[in-house]
């Protein structure tokens, strides 16, 4: 029996139990720690993916002093835990003022926003003053004013600069297209492209007489893949903490980097169809999907014990169906065989930030319960 | 302005909200409840889709006695809540054996399980008496036995009977393959179907000397628009109290029906793509989808105010985008126009099991908090 068995024995899991390996988190963030530095970078990293005050600690200690969030919540969640500097990557919500407020009394406090509509709404509510940034749209689609709408983004610009209560920071965006790429070098190409499109936007403000003003990038595979950072002052990934299948498929981490997976339990075989079904659905592991080569819809991959920890992605035992509690997986024979009722299997998420906001902690290898952020609060 | 607009005024949301409407709720019990006793039906409603005590009392209300959940966890809440008659309709976890046990003690417990195996283990660890049922597989390929493999099903009743600590119910399915269902006239078909092959098999058994032995069966789609339940003594439906935009687009319910949405407020509009940005993600509405009829992949449509409610699906505003905590809908030029920032979209989630279960308590349209069970526990 291998030590993780030996582990995961030990921790007498009857249920859907969330696991994590400290020891990969902590690689993981020293690894894109060190590439920031390197890179004379800021590092902010999204907290979205773990939303827990322990895994927070785990980057104070490796020297982050500000981070990233995409709610109010979890901004009053962090600073409640020391958190002295937070930018709220989700565009600055007009109805919760009076949350803006009170945590911009608290600490360096970071919004974005996109229309010049919503830097009068802010200017009308704001007490304190807070640091903005204007979200530029670089190909993703989602929000934020597209990189060649100069006069919108130079207006925009004008009017935060002409508002007391605001500061301008500069320029943020989330390249979130290049988690559709099919490859690294595709992932590279949406990077240099993202990167040359600020470029422009910043040079274009300058001979405004806009300025200074910063470059904010954020999305994972670009960060984790790219070599250069021209022109870029600051980082903001997230999901390179846990990483997860979406980034094994992406090739923006190998299946060694994968820190969070799902216990749980077998509780049916069906010889049939060579299918084992698992105590562990949606409610756990979430909908979201990747597509294999094949292009069937996958929601997660069994990995088996392999040393301290889980071992490779199985790509032959594939989560191919999950309905509100039950999963069901595809094993060959040899597995099939292998595998009996009672045995936990670990299964890797497809996308590790939805996969942990369905549980209110973390289990770590030795067994220790580490408290997540509780979500969706009654208003 | 409509009575909607004013209710959902004065509910001050400013973050996305699970709205619920009470009385649409209250109708929907009633309908499937006059429906079972028309059809002199036990109706043994299952609870997973709202996990609510408050919920659970107006089912109460309307004469139910006896429920489902599908975790035991489920089953110490609602034990905690004062039902007396629980089945669990899940695979028998013998790793739970302890809180099995507990439960057992307390309140009439039904265990469903599909082999000889899980039989000798649970005989094994079982201080108290537990009914039993069969599960049976009648096309839906999740979990039980084959529904032809006659050997299995008898010889499995054989074991039960002989275990003095189970006692043998009947035979239980879930057709969840109805929810694949393209029409009304297929998801009859699939119930009548699922039908014949249940009094099959219990003639089986019968020749066996095999008896008494009840029927109960279990999807929402079946039950919602089946006219007859020949040979059944159970129904236990849980997606009807809410409904939901899968249910409507089966034709299993009306849009009027469907009795929970999302209020989520609006951060962004993008006119070069006619879509508008919301506060309201895959941690919000989950991220199951449903396929519009060009084949287009759709996390929710947003409803409009109504009279009392919400109102009709807008099939014009399909939410085609999630990400974690952004919806990006598409709207018409009209909507677009109307449409201001910091608005509040309702939005008809796709699968309300799995939306619900992301949010700690509803809103009533009255304003008033209604607490759900929490999940997932730390173990």
């Amino acid at each position: 029996m291998s030590q993780f068995s030996e582990r995961l024995k030990s921790l007498h899991i009857t249920r859907p139990t969330l696991l994590l390996d400290k020891e990969k988190v902590i690689r993981n963030i020293e690894k894109m720690s060190h590439k920031a530095k390197a890179a004379r970078l800021r590092f902010r990293p999204h907290f979205k993916t773990h939303q827990s005050a322990e895994v927070g600690n785990w980057f104070r200690q490796a020297g982050v002093g500000c981070i990233t969030v995409s709610s109010l919540e979890m901004a009053r969640y962090f600073t409640g835990h020391g958190w002295k500097d937070i930018t709220v990557a989700f565009t600055a919500n007009v109805l919760e003022i009076e949350t803006i407020n009170s945590l911009a009394q608290e600490v360096t406090f970071n919004l974005i926003l996109d229309t010049d509509e919503l830097v009068l709404r802010l200017a009308s509510g704001l007490r304190e003053k807070v640091q903005v940034w204007i979200e530029v749209d670089v190909g993703d689609h989602r929000t934020g004013i597209r990189w060649d709408d100069d006069q919108s983004i130079t207006s925009l610009a004008r009017t935060i600069l002409n508002t007391p209560k605001l500061a301008f920071c500069g320029l943020l965006t989330h390249s979130g297209h290049s988690y559709h790429a099919k490859t690294v070098d595709e992932i590279r190409s949406i990077h240099e492209d993202s990167l040359g499109k600020l470029r422009r936007v910043k040079e274009g403000l300058r001979r405004d007489g806009i300025g200074p003003c910063a470059i904010s990038i954020g999305d994972t595979p670009g960060c984790s893949v790219a070599d250069s950072f021209a022109g870029v002052d600051e980082i903001r990934p997230g999901n390179f903490a846990f990483n997860d299948l979406k980034m094994w498929q992406l090739g923006a981490c190998t299946d060694e980097e994968i820190a969070v997976a799902v216990a749980c339990p077998v509780v049916g075989k069906y010889k049939d169809r060579n299918q084992v079904a698992v105590y562990g659905g949606a409610v756990h592991l979430s909908k979201d999907s990747l597509l294999d080569e094949v292009g069937r819809r996958i929601y997660g991959y069994v990995s088996r014990p392999g040393g301290h920890s889980w071992g490779p992605v199985e790509k032959s035992a594939p989560v191919v169906s999950l309905s509100q509690e039950h999963g069901l997986i595809e094993v060959d024979e040899q597995l099939f065989q292998e595998i009996k009722i009672g045995d936990i299997l670990v299964i890797l998420p497809v996308h590790s930030c939805l996969t942990s906001d369905l549980f209110r902690s973390y289990r770590s290898l030795s067994g220790e319960i580490i408290p997540r952020r509780q979500s969706n609060d009654p208003n």
